[in-house]
């Protein structure tokens, strides 16, 4: 009976039951193959180790009877039958019992001066006083690790008997897809169709975990087809993953497939991404539906398919650990919230995370977008899984993260302000010196909040005060901050504009324009610093917001804007020229403003701050932005 | 001016000041062998991900025109030129501005019935929602991870600019030594010859560190062919090591020689081992000198090597996790300590380390094995590094542990008590029932001692109690255990005896034979239950123990006492049958004894308890002693 919408415990339950406790199989494999593998039988020494009487040092072998009452001030003298230079790890022939280290002698005519007395055995390390022949040195279960292999070498060993590797498969489908061709560009598609690039994730995926991976044919939208490919990997795979089609669509047929071909163990599990996973088994061997984005592919890689792996090579995981080891976690942290997060209730939410310390205390919050963007998992210093019960996280509320990524704690700076894709520009040249900054794009007026709540290291501000033309002064004033002092630094001038479609097809040129009823505007969300323009333009010329189509329709970056325009929701959105070039858009310039840095003075001595302010005078950087175009230095 | 016995912290200045902060290398590398790499430049989209608008879900493409003021009770009717099935992911025509899911729909005779109001967008991802062409989406210093391999694939990357890794050799010296070759074997290799092991070592710890290395020729102790291999090698390779020759043994060359071509920098670091550690610098190209034996070489690879690999790779490296990094530590913890232990005062000392769960509280505890020994790295759950300040540290002072393997701490079990091969092989039979069982071999009297003390899981002990010839009882009862309880099982009898040179030249025969004046033994330690049987037989003869030569000198181990004999240290050792045949000597039985399992009755419910009592019924390990010999079963 399949198992429905089910907890991710319990899906774990039943791959134990299922192929839990199996006796595990067992391949020899020759000793340079065999790092990370894990040994399926004791190993015990065929050789002694050493396999002859060592010195333990640098000195000289003497019988100990000979060195009897020696001390500093008598020493005894030897003459060159009575002792033998031997260097560490030397042989030290029968007829000597002890080593006397060289520091303890002195050598004049030959003779040997001993000023020390040593009993027998001193110095020495007697035959197999390492490892005894037939000694066990490695168990049952051990990983081959770089030691381990020297020490089978050392002693004579030159193939392993390893637990043998599952080999996995994995079924590309569906009609949209472009099989994987290095060749292959993504240039010239079609609309529908994209590249299939789940494949190559978890080739990395199984290349870390050191399993071996195949990707299997490209099947399209068709049950027979697949229903043919997929007998012929369970005949040679121990491992099936089927891409996709493990949801409800029209075109889902990963499941009907598997319950005609053998059996159905569960579908649907409690976590986003990753709900549509299923489980099956045919012949015996799993098969794994795994849901298409590729967040979803990969957390059903981590949650579901590593254990399995896992299952199948020792009969058995560690709930504990499974997941932390799947995601190759470096550091696991409970960290409070530093901004609030829904969750949905009932179901295990993975969230994507990037992470700060402020002020001595380390903070955590999720990135947004969909199971579809790898940008976003491009982006995340790591991940935290919600707990089902847990749905409101508000701000403070502490989540178990877990780090994949290094994190220059000391050295990071977050900056929180206006967006502007010329701070993205600054990464490399904070990394370049050794520190490290991350951008969250919350508008000038939310970067300011964010600084006033000591919530930020830095922020950028455009704010027009249109009573004065002044820019940011009235804003800043307007704020309490945590510090007395903030340090203003303008970085550039930048010309804002209308973006609009290439050729301007609606005439746009003036702001009047965007009251004309057949215009319609993408806006900004409230408290970015192109807003606060936007309305300040329109007051200048006695325009009612409400008479401006799209007013409400709200974006958080300029390239979101942008992207709005070229995809035909708007006809125009008030924007940097960056962006409308990005989208091969048209720019009509409207006004030119400062944008200015924003920098609580007590942060001025932060590593990643002092980094940054040293970047942002790099000539390199500069020549970078200006090629950019629609800046201006000063 | 080189700088001599320093700390570490000093060493990895003297590695920055010397190879800090220079312009990294780029190479470029093809995306399929860039997994693990590190970006040398910000990485900018050439495309719009996705590239056309996307349906965010199965539905029908629709006009969100034609949904106005739909709701569940009054649907709008569509024909079919008014909407288009879409699957997830699929194309939406510019016909139609927004999706309806397929739950808020349904069909009928064609006409599809839509049962709410849908606002333009809607379940639609614009052109260049995840990312925008030009927008950078992975920065200089980032690690190409699974998901950017997928991510630069699906973009039309297909050649990196990776930081070029630096390339390593590692040239072995030594007289003793016996260069690699797959088909040599230790059977054969006369007294004095030892197979050069570190290179394996070396290859694996690189090979999981991802960075290239070479083994270069053997150099015997001759400073003009050392002279002539290290001018080849900084001419090709970008990092030189330099195996063994870093002491000041008569044969000690490689600070000389480096001295001549180039510049020492620093010689003796403030640790055990790798003391001798010793960096110089020829034609700019840094020279590592790694004393010899395997502990030292690993500990100088992860402190030394390690750190100048990053240096040379990325220009910095962060000094609070550059081991952890080097070492690929799993956890690290901060464990109190099980046993007491001396550290060398001014130096920091590396600990292998082995750890366990008692009572709910974790420990953990040295384990014993100079820097020659690799069964006690095979042996060690990881490693703990004693700061120099530190030399004391009682039982139960906290260290800081970093693990290399995994733990099952639930399911974990230490045995402490009396030394028996046997014991060693039930490891295996425990883990394959999914838990793991660690030994100390402290003496049946240790072991009882440590069970009271409540330091071990469980314990075993074969005491013979003169008076009345009874074992174990007299013993136990002298113990008022932390539990009421502890449950005894007979194990097996196993037969004690003299351990004697092949052919027992000595003619050794009966106890009246060990205080013959030409005979010497080597004894165990006071505790042992052998030693306790060795003074039984004694005093049943009238013997005295300073009669006895030998009787003082002492050995931990069945094993141990077997190799003073197989070396010629002693004549004679009581012990057991195993013990004589490891090492090819004869074997005259003396008696036979019963040897008991000790476990504490609150410790029977234990996972690895329960594992371990039923490993020991298991008749494959019941036919796996008796093989061994000396065993018999009641």
């Amino acid at each position: 009976m399949v198992r429905e919408h089910i907890s991710l415990k319990e899906a774990w339950e039943l791959l134990k039951a299922h192929w839990g406790n199996r006796d595990p199989l067992v391949k020899n494999v020759p000793l340079s193959e065999s790092l990370g593998g894990l040994l399926a039988e004791d190993i015990a020494s065929p050789v002694n180790v050493p396999h002859y009487p060592a010195s333990a040092v640098d000195g000289y072998a003497v019988s100990s009877n000979s060195t009897a009452r020696a001390t500093a001030a008598t020493p005894v003298v030897l003459n060159t039958e009575k002792y033998q230079w031997v260097n560490t790890g030397a042989f030290v022939p029968p007829q000597y019992d002890s080593v006397v280290m060289v520091e303890d002698t002195s050598l004049k005519n030959d003779n040997l001066y001993v000023y020390i007395s040593v009993p027998p055995g001193a110095n020495l390390r007697p035959i197999g006083e390492d490892i005894v022949k037939g000694q066990i040195v490695a168990h049952f279960g051990d990983e081959v690790d770089p030691n381990l292999m020297a020490l089978f070498y050392a002693v004579g060993l030159r193939e392993l008997p390893l637990l043998s590797k599952p080999k996995a498969i994995f079924i590309p489908t569906g009609d949209e897809i472009v099989p994987r061709k290095p060749e292959e560009s993504p240039a010239g598609l079609p609309p529908g169709k994209v590249m299939e690039s789940n494949s190559i994730m978890l080739e990395g995926m199984f290349e870390q975990w050191k399993i071996p991976f195949v990707v299997g044919p490209h099947v399209k939208d068709d049950p027979e087809k697949l229903k043919e490919v997929l007998a012929d990997a369970v005949d040679k795979y121990d491992l099936v993953l089927i891409g996709a089609g493990s949801a409800k669509g029209k075109r889902d047929f990963t499941a009907n497939v598997i319950e005609r071909e053998g059996q159905l163990i569960f579908h649907w599990v409690l976590m986003r991404p990753g709900r549509p996973a299923l489980l099956g088994t045919v012949k015996d061997k799993p098969v794994v539906g795994m849901p298409g984005f590729p967040m979803s592919t990969m957390v059903v890689a981590w949650s579901v398919v590593y254990p399995l792996l896992q299952l199948l090579m020792k009969g058995n995981f560690d709930e504990n650990k499974i997941l932390d080891e799947a995601i190759r976690v470096r550091d696991k942290l409970s960290l409070p919230l530093l901004i609030s997060h829904s969750s949905p209730q009932g179901i295990s939410e993975w969230l994507r995370v990037k992470v700060v310390r402020l002020r001595d205390k380390k903070y955590a919050w999720p990135i947004s977008g969909g199971s579809s963007s790898m940008r976003a998992t491009a982006d995340s210093d790591g991940f935290a899984l919600i707990p089902p019960k847990i749905y409101e996280c508000p701000k403070g509320k502490e989540i178990e993260v877990r780090l994949t990524k290094e994190v220059l704690w000391e050295k990071r700076v977050l900056f929180q302000g206006s967006d502007d894709p010329a701070v993205a520009q600054l990464v490399s040249f904070v990394r370049k010196r050794g520190a490290d900054l991350v951008i969250r794009s919350v508008g000038s007026l939310g970067g300011l909040a964010a600084l006033a709540r000591g919530e930020a290291h830095l922020s950028a501000a455009h704010l027009l005060d249109p009573k004065d033309m002044s820019y940011n002064d009235t804003y800043i004033a307007s704020f309490k901050p945590i510090s007395d002092k903030w340090k203003r630094f303008l970085l550039f001038y930048r010309q804002q504009g209308f973006i609009v479609k290439r050729g301007n097809p609606k005439k746009i040129s003036s702001i009047q324009d965007l009251a004309r009823g057949d215009v319609r505007i993408v806006n900004r969300q409230p408290g970015a610093g192109t807003r606060v323009l936007l309305d300040s333009l329109l007051r200048e010329e006695g325009i009612e917001s409400a008479s401006v189509k799209g007013y409400e329709d709200q974006t958080m970056t300029h390239l979101d804007a942008s992207c709005r325009v070229a995809w035909g929701m708007a006809d125009v959105a008030l924007g940097i020229k960056f962006a409308a070039d990005a989208l091969g858009l048209d720019f009509i310039p409207i006004t030119e403003e400062p944008y200015e840095l924003v920098i609580p003075e007590e942060e001025l001595t932060h590593p990643g701050i002092e980094a940054l302010i040293d970047s942002v005078s790099d000539s390199k950087f500069i020549e970078k932005v200006k090629r950019m175009g629609g800046y201006r230095w000063p």
